[in-house]
């Protein structure tokens, strides 16, 4: 298989270096050329990415938003016109479902396949081809991507025969997410308010009733001190606001995912955006007067 | 060892039951005297509390609340005063910090010995001796509550040496898990309006980051629409009560926690209080005009 990934952060990246690992030829494409040359250094081919979409079986779009995805497929250089007819785009963004089914219907008019598969499992399980793929699209999608998703995924998620379905899972998986991100950073910091250290909490919460995979996996940053992003605050103003517009549109009221957006929008405000999530916790920290770990 | 234990409910059994399979003398007291009877008929000594009191090592509270706690040791036919010296209440309720600071204090002036010792875990860890117990107090509480303490935990975790350490931890752990039953029903529901059945949110949201230890416990009652309590809805106005009351005295700001507590007493003000806590999702469903699993 030739297979294209836009989007080389380090999510695409990873999912780029699984596909070579597997024995797939690989062109990659990113607005940072630092990202493109380190991933032919790895061995993808030296092509650019419009040259190289006529021969591609499948373009993997791992990019940041919707916008990013309407430009890599329908933009000026977009690279829908020129992939041969039965190639398959795959698109693991977090998107409305409403906008997937939209990508979709136009791939599907040029003779595309498209399978709308977000991922999840973090930069980490990326690298290591063991992400989880929420995926729908028709069976010819699912068998176009095939060879990609077992090269990436330890687990897909096979959600149904049309686009759409994979976005409306991963918008519920990062309700869950960012709630639970928020939720960590509102009882790590309550608890420094009765008394609690952070590293307490962290040596007792992972084992009680109150723990989440969020948790576990972000209040060790806190605990360290250590902001490095694995994955930023910026996300969360995004994603939660693709689930509240989808929720609104559906007259469905969500009032703790509307408590976590706002933490994140204020830590994102507060000039944190660029930093780990877990950073939402100063926001909290600076309401109560509290000094987490790391800060003078 | 001869130990008391006041409040024979799943909890408060539990406890009992794995005191006596660790050859201690027990005696039981509850206000349904069938509770008492069981007791008794699973090897339980047939005496009344109040007798029994001066001959006791130590008494376990395992009842619902403050109020009863204060009853239990220091009402009109309270215990306290009937205990011998050295005696050791283990007080396993949640309540507040402080409320854990002034029974400790009542305690010491008898010449008692307080543990602090909120316990998680739910029913079947209960009857199984393997809760987790968030446990602080004197050196010389601990000493005397360890019999207990190994009959019933599996995880003791040593919080400090004065009451109200143990309470504060588990305030922390409650704020974390109603906001995480509440954030589980939320998500089951806006799946739901995005066209995903709650159990094929079952089937993938515990792969993935968005899961939570409660998640997977509660999750799987919506889908069966089996709402017998395990733990009730009325538990959370009265836990979620405690933290917000505790982080308001430290003007500490926790809108998820507030969020999730707005929706259990609506679940309670719609008369599902005795219902088991994922009913907190037939508030959700109701907004938005969704039917639940089991729902006519």
């Amino acid at each position: 298989m030739k297979i294209g990934v836009v989007g080389l952060g380090s999510m695409g990246y990873g999912i780029a270096a699984s596909l070579l690992r597997a024995g797939h030829a690989v062109c990659g494409a990113d607005v940072n050329p630092d990202a493109v040359a380190r991933l032919r250094g790895a061995g993808a081919v030296p092509e650019d990415m419009a040259e190289a979409a006529a021969g591609l079986d499948a373009l993997a779009i791992v990019v940041l938003n919707a916008s990013q995805v309407e430009a890599v497929l329908f933009g000026p250089q977009g690279l829908a016109p020129l992939l041969s007819k039965g190639a398959v785009v795959i698109c693991c963004v977090t998107v409305a479902p409403d906008f997937s089914r939209a990508m979709a219907a136009r791939c599907d008019a040029l003779g595309l396949h498209y399978l709308d598969a977000p991922i999840s499992g973090g930069s980490v399980k990326a690298a290591t081809g063991k992400l989880a793929i929420m995926a729908s699209g028709t069976p010819a999608a699912f068998a176009a991507a095939r060879p990609m998703l077992e090269a990436c995924a330890e687990k897909v998620f096979a959600l149904g025969d049309a686009a759409g379905a994979g976005s409306a899972m991963k918008a519920v998986n990062q309700m869950l997410a960012g709630i639970h991100i928020a939720a960590m950073a509102e009882a790590v910091t309550f608890g420094m308010t009765q008394g609690i250290p952070p590293e307490t909490f962290l040596q007792v919460i992972p084992d009680c009733a109150g723990t989440s995979w969020m948790l576990e996996n972000r209040a060790p940053h806190i605990v360290a001190g250590d902001y490095t992003p694995h994955s930023a605050v910026d996300i969360w103003p995004k994603d939660l606001g693709i689930v509240l517009d989808a929720a609104r549109a559906a007259r469905f009221a969500a009032p703790l995912t509307a408590a976590a957006l706002q933490q994140f929008i204020a830590a994102s405000g507060s000039g944190l955006g660029r930093q780990d999530d877990a950073a939402v916790a100063k926001v909290y920290a600076r309401n109560a007067g509290l000094t987490l770990p790391g800060d003078a």
